[in-house]
């Protein structure tokens, strides 16, 4: 196997967005918390993490091993597996601008993770559920239209059909899985933003319908959301 | 002027960033939200993003042109610059890690900001103040001790005395960023957690130490600290 994925087993999360961009690379890869023990499982995940010897540690999961490389992030795998895979523009204008893209997406993941944990990732749901109904507000009626009104825009500007323009990017692929979250997560305020963002639909029908991502999405590597993951629904916070 | 920054006039915020890596760099630039108006001022920055003829908006500030270029988001704009101006390892290996480090320290920005406005960022502190009380609770008993001892951890495997080994990096100037921030906002909590982090606290005195940037934090170009950034000083939330 070219490449080792470490990321939790049980939950698409933020190892998503790299198992999107590998399956769409056509590269073969092991998910090795997802393997039995002792060479896979969180066991082995965590050694990478917590062991004495790691030159590179990572802050934490998702991180890639490639031949000698440990890279961890995921926008820093994407920068990576982007050039290496033609997910990504080869001008330097281009590289920026979709990593550009990517890292706005990443602040939409933690924004999305933390309506439902916005007093701490250590507490329950439960323990913050007040605080949650807050925040969740806020993100469905200013942050959801402000994160997807700006990728229409910015479709709208590259024209079409991809973020960057006339080839697919890991950008992509990440804003499909951000939709899709966002559509498990807050299913009646995506009903009211989809008819705003008709070029992000089709977008993340495109991505949908790219031959290696359907085998995938239809295969069992693809994990079902959730509510253990970033993207969770819990019908109160979507009312 | 070969760049041009585009940052709120009044705060260091994640401009800061960008700041301190062209002023490491030498380079002349024009903050450009800090001049007169009309070429400069806050309206000026807004029309890059609200400009209907810009093809690569930014989400948000801060973003900086170089020649054609309209580069945002922080980490993008400094793996720009860390290429052009040698703030970042020419090797592969090297560049991935200086780019992970900083979407660490990126994630630890976010957390940082969420403390006062754990709701929303479009309310007001005093809007929130139970729920930032809590928030910070978090911020200052796991999450400083998590970031700062795994930055510590990578600068003793690195040999020092920078996080990338031999060489300055962007890296390190954010993390310099970083503990002032930490240390204003948080200083009851800084001072116990510094003496876990002695390699933390020399590579900040470095970095201060690096004459450009002696010289910027002496001049007027250095915004001092104050309650509209990220970093705040509420005293009820570093008891």
């Amino acid at each position: 196997m070219p490449y080792a994925l470490y990321y939790w087993p049980t939950i698409q999360g933020r190892g998503e967005f790299v198992r999107l961009a590998l399956e769409e690379a056509g590269v073969p890869y092991d998910d090795v918390a997802r393997g039995p023990e002792p060479d896979g499982g969180v066991p082995a995940m965590l050694a990478l993490i917590d062991g004495d010897s790691v030159p590179h540690p990572p802050f934490a999961p998702p991180f890639l091993r490639a031949g000698r490389l440990l890279i961890g992030q995921t926008a820093t795998i994407l920068l990576f597996l982007g050039d290496r895979h033609g997910l990504a523009p080869k001008t330097e204008s281009g590289r920026l601008w979709v990593h550009q893209i990517q890292l706005t997406l990443a602040d939409l993941v933690v924004e999305a993770h933390d309506t439902h944990h916005p007093i701490a990732s250590s507490l329950y749901y439960e323990d913050q559920k007040p605080e949650a109904a807050r925040r969740a507000e806020s993100f469905r009626n200013e942050r959801i239209p402000k994160f997807l009104g700006w990728c229409e825009t910015v479709l709208e500007r590259s024209g079409g059909p991809w973020l960057g323009g006339r080839r697919v990017t890991y950008a992509d692929l990440s804003l499909f899985q951000a939709v899709e979250g966002l559509r498990f997560a807050f299913p009646k305020t995506m009903k009211r933003q989809e008819r705003k963002s008709p070029r992000v639909v089709a977008l993340r029908d495109a991505v949908a319908a790219r031959p290696r991502i359907a085998a995938y999405l239809a295969s069992e590597r693809r994990i079902p959301f959730n509510q253990m993951g970033i993207f969770r629904h819990y019908p109160e916070l979507d009312p």
